[in-house]
């Protein structure tokens, strides 16, 4: 048709935003281990690589989970060993207690993240504790962990799938506790991609108010119910800088009843262009490492611009 | 899992929105235009009813195109003739030119749609005219629909693939143009999705600055780098107040490379429930009408509220 390639969005700036977002990636864990298919480590590998030549600097490797539970991240020793370990990358890996911590600092991770649940259900169901009963999971680990940087994902931040809407100041609170515990830095998860607008300012607001500074939180996103952008939209107009997202939006299937992927980088790169927020990343390399990772998983990517770039 | 059900976001609302959203339901007509298969008359009946139950109030109905054109929609007359018109329900049809709106006329519609151009590559190649040439085009239907209410569909307002970018400018001489000739309302339509939020404010900006009301304008998304969503938010910031959005997403494939269709009425819906903004419909009714409709196209929703809900 003669139609000239738009790769780029054109460039608007908006106001109240902040300068530079740094991407937390995290398909190679949050994305593989919501994946069906087991990926060979030496995919897994390449696709790292990929990730930090594209230029994404924080690329979360793998978890040290019990294998039980997670298969699809069994390999991560052997992961961790055979990584080409990039200058100014870093290859943070969620370690889930203090077993997973005595692997992380085995294979040698100083960046490593835990799982906390702001809610008493999932902490039971998931964490096998109880909200108050966390801490005392998450103590010696960050003792062991002293001097790391150590980021504390929390869980069902925006609704519950067993109790419904999560209030924001036992949110703040469950939060609050685990920075005192030594984290560095929170990651607010709507696990199940729930939360709209109004319900991510509330809570970051009353995060600024409980003397929080934004610089500690970061935003985790589903895209379950398609809110994942413009939530993510609202989070940066509130201060926020770190993003989490998946390359290609991994973790999230097209085929599937209920998609419940992480916000695509891709998707997240397009706005970031577009409002001419730095961040580093090559969107067609990116591109074309999520469309060769579709290929290895056998179905078309979840990802809006990987779809409309990558055909 | 024992999992409780959630079918509806927590209402958290913000500020400076609109306390209530018209939802223009494009999804009859810009929807089944963009899909391969042809849906029987009948089907579209049922479709239209059913959304018309679920309590949508502005139903765009059909087209009067060329039936050379849009084959989807060459049985205009005869999907008209049957249909089940709801008191309080607006049933408007697009007409492309005098000859449309004879036939519109004819078949007794009183709420009529024209499809304009902000680009000059995209006036010539679809509508066979020019940036200002296409003025002459429409004077006539305006002329003969004199007192009936006319939409402007605006189209390629946030790039082109022919031009690339679109100045704001451009965009607004020919909107205001429009609204000179009579037309009752503009819509905003970014063709091929490549807007973000920054450009939203700043077209709506402009619009504004040249004494555009924001009660005049209303925004048509398109989905194909995710950002329909984002950019509807940002409008609503804005003051805008009518947002179009096909049901189910219809017009996007989730199998294709290129997903373009409508932003999803369900993913705004769950957006206006989640800020406590009023728009009248039943979510759990419009899901199912989705899922249904989904079905009979043979391919699941790209919507992800529908995805997510209707398992």
């Amino acid at each position: 048709m003669g139609t000239r390639e738009i790769g780029l969005p054109q460039r608007v700036p908006g106001t109240g935003l902040p300068a530079r977002v740094t991407i937390w990636e995290v398909g190679p864990r949050d994305g593989l281990q919501n994946e069906k298919a087991i990926v060979p480590v030496a995919v897994k590998l390449e696709f790292l690589d990929r990730l930090a030549e594209a230029g994404l600097t924080t690329l979360e490797a793998t978890s040290f989970v019990s294998p039980k539970w997670v298969p699809q991240l069994a390999d991560a020793e052997e992961l961790l060993a055979g990584l080409n370990k990039r200058e100014g990358v870093r290859y943070p890996v969620l370690v889930p207690n203090e077993r997973g911590l005595k692997r992380a600092l085995e294979a040698g991770c100083p960046d490593i993240a835990i799982f906390g649940s702001a809610t008493e259900t999932f902490a039971q169901r998931n964490l096998n504790s109880g909200l108050e009963k966390q801490f005392e999971m998450f103590e010696p680990v960050l003792a062991g962990a002293n001097g790391l940087n150590v980021r504390a994902y929390l869980s069902m931040c925006f609704g519950d799938p067993w109790e419904g809407p999560v209030p924001a100041e036992q949110v703040v609170r469950v939060g609050k506790r685990l920075l005192e515990l030594g984290c560095t830095q929170l990651s607010l998860g709507d696990t199940i991609g729930v939360a709209t607008v109004g319900q991510v300012e509330g809570l970051l607001a009353a995060f600024a108010d409980a003397g929080v500074p934004a610089d500690k939180l970061a935003v985790h996103f589903h895209d379950t119910y398609g809110q994942a952008l413009a939530n993510t939209v609202a989070a940066l107009r509130c201060g926020v800088s770190t993003v989490d997202s998946s390359a290609g939006g991994l973790g999230g299937c097209p085929y599937a009843e209920s998609a419940t992927g992480n916000l695509a980088t891709e998707d997240l790169l397009w706005t970031l262009e577009g409002l001419g927020i730095e961040h580093g990343v090559d969107l067609d390399a990116l591109v074309k490492t999520s469309a060769w990772m579709a290929e290895q998983l056998g179905r078309p990517s979840p990802s809006r611009v990987v779809r409309a770039l990558a055909g």
